[in-house]
């Protein structure tokens, strides 16, 4: 997606060498056009598979999917990472292993909101070791129902993610896939 | 907002006594025709006032944030709870007594994305003590910007947020203001 990749090389900042930092328009502030352009490029790449919802992880994956659930018609569910009154009942769940916050953690899903009939699309802006994907897949896998597709509006190409999302089957598609940052913090897409 | 007061009764839960769940539409699934509808309230409610940019808080606000932000024209800001390596730089906190998760946090903005020029309308799903609200408004204040309004989904009336919000000034409108929850769990508006 080019005006994504363009927005990275604009204002993406590279800090402690391979951390990518798009929090001016992706995940801390966000713009709202470029969110509507992600979501018609997602609903493009994936207009030939059903969708019966879409399903991503808080927090910064919510927004993404809830501008894009607009262009598929369906509800979003998202999956809560901690135990709150917020959430009871019987619970579908999945431990995943985050390198953003360097600690492993239950993501868990109300068992209400996946029935074994629905078609999932999973939404998240990231995609670094597939470690919550694989997550969200679990989950969906223990309800009983189907992942349709994966779309990430980022996915970090040196690093194991995509290919084990990709092994495993999953229809993933990805908006931009970094190959490397130069020394000199130049961002280089595959 | 008469739709969002009837889907509360037709699909609210009470549990505990005195904690709505409102689940199945608003915070954990979610249905994306009702957040327009809740988007295109907030744009009437604030028609009158001045909005650079739409702030809220992780998780649950981002969504309702995010939607809302199509009707204002402008970008959205959410507040972080926990430190990680994706924010850096200098950052504006507050810290925030949480009724929901029974302990308290520190929120976080960087710095760059609110300036003394903005003028902020904040943006979250449930008022019941407040905190959260006067958290945001300290980071708003700290950043020299002010707050042209507060939009809240549901208030708990029989809590004293919105009173507390509304002394303070701050020009708060609640799409549905919750007055009791009857012992057999009817649920009355204001």
């Amino acid at each position: 997606m080019q005006l994504l990749k363009e927005r990275i090389k604009k204002e993406g900042r590279i800090v402690s060498g391979q951390i990518l930092k798009v929090d001016s328009f992706l995940n801390h502030q966000i713009d709202i056009d470029l969110y509507n352009e992600i979501g018609k490029e997602f609903k493009m790449l994936f207009s030939d598979v059903p969708v019966t919802k879409i399903l991503t992880i808080e927090s910064s994956g919510i927004g993404i999917a809830c501008i894009t659930a607009q262009y598929f018609g369906v509800p979003v569910v998202f999956a809560k990472k901690a135990k709150s009154k917020n959430i009871d009942g019987e619970v579908l769940t999945s431990r995943v292993d985050s390198y953003t916050y360097e600690k492993s953690y239950e993501i868990m899903v109300s068992s209400k909101f996946i029935k074994p009939e629905d078609k999932i699309l999973i939404i998240d802006d990231f995609l670094a070791k597939g470690k919550a994907i694989i997550g969200l897949n679990n989950i969906v896998n223990s309800a009983g129902a189907s992942v349709s597709g994966v779309g990430i509006v980022i996915e970090k190409g040196f690093q194991e993610g995509g290919n084990i999302i990709r092994q495993m089957g999953l229809n993933l598609h990805s908006l931009a896939v970094l190959d490397k940052i130069e020394e000199n913090g130049d961002i280089v897409f595959k």
